[in-house]
């Protein structure tokens, strides 16, 4: 499979570029990632997006402990190559905290407000594993 | 002004946190850049989106030489506080490429398509200056 897009990607000093993943028919945006040139020929490969946890330092298929999955619809590139915006379907909610996106805080005055509701019991979604 | 935001802020070793810049209505993702503390004051104080460019090493006032500035509708704060969404009210283009998104490179089978048109000739955005 061409992969052309890897050749415009311009990886940071530890091999990685930034990944956006927005909802692609509601246009949420559920959450910002790390993908190395793994993770991109995985994902594209598979259909199936798959970033790099910098902490637990390997690929980190989404969804693989949740069940919340993401199906890459479209992989966009930005104009400085350093950072993707994946266009996904997402199974279930995006965020370990069962919230549908990530950035669910907002500066409001005088104090941070979640703005965003918790539909899933993240105990339920994670068991004894994390993602 | 209270900032509360910048408490729950994860910055990098650079001091810096991703940003990522959202059009609040038709929310189009727009762009990814990087915010300094400093940034973010400026940003909440005036209301007006400020990064900090990291080739440039200061504060980079989205707009101040091609007059496509972006006002903040409103700041988000991830689960792991290491990146922001920015939900602005662009004005004209935010690409520098003269396009209203930077992501409007796409993925497609053996090449890299353009799926983004140019609406304005950045050389009329910029004349002998740089954003």
């Amino acid at each position: 499979m061409s992969q052309a897009i890897l050749d415009k990607v311009t990886f940071n000093s530890r091999g990685l570029v930034a990944a956006i993943a927005q909802q692609h028919d509601t246009k949420d945006v559920l959450m910002m990632a790390w993908m190395s040139r793994e993770a991109i020929e995985e994902t594209l490969a598979t259909g199936r997006v798959t970033y790099y946890s910098r902490s637990r330092r390997k690929l980190w298929r989404k969804g693989e402990s949740s069940g919340q999955v993401q199906n890459l619809v479209d992989m966009r590139l930005d104009c400085d190559g350093d950072t993707l915006l994946l266009l996904v379907d997402q199974t279930g909610v995006a965020c370990h905290t069962g919230r549908c996106t990530c950035f669910y805080r907002a500066q409001r005055k005088g104090f941070l407000a979640e703005v965003v509701p918790q539909t899933v019991d993240p105990n339920k979604l994670y068991g004894d594993k994390d993602d």
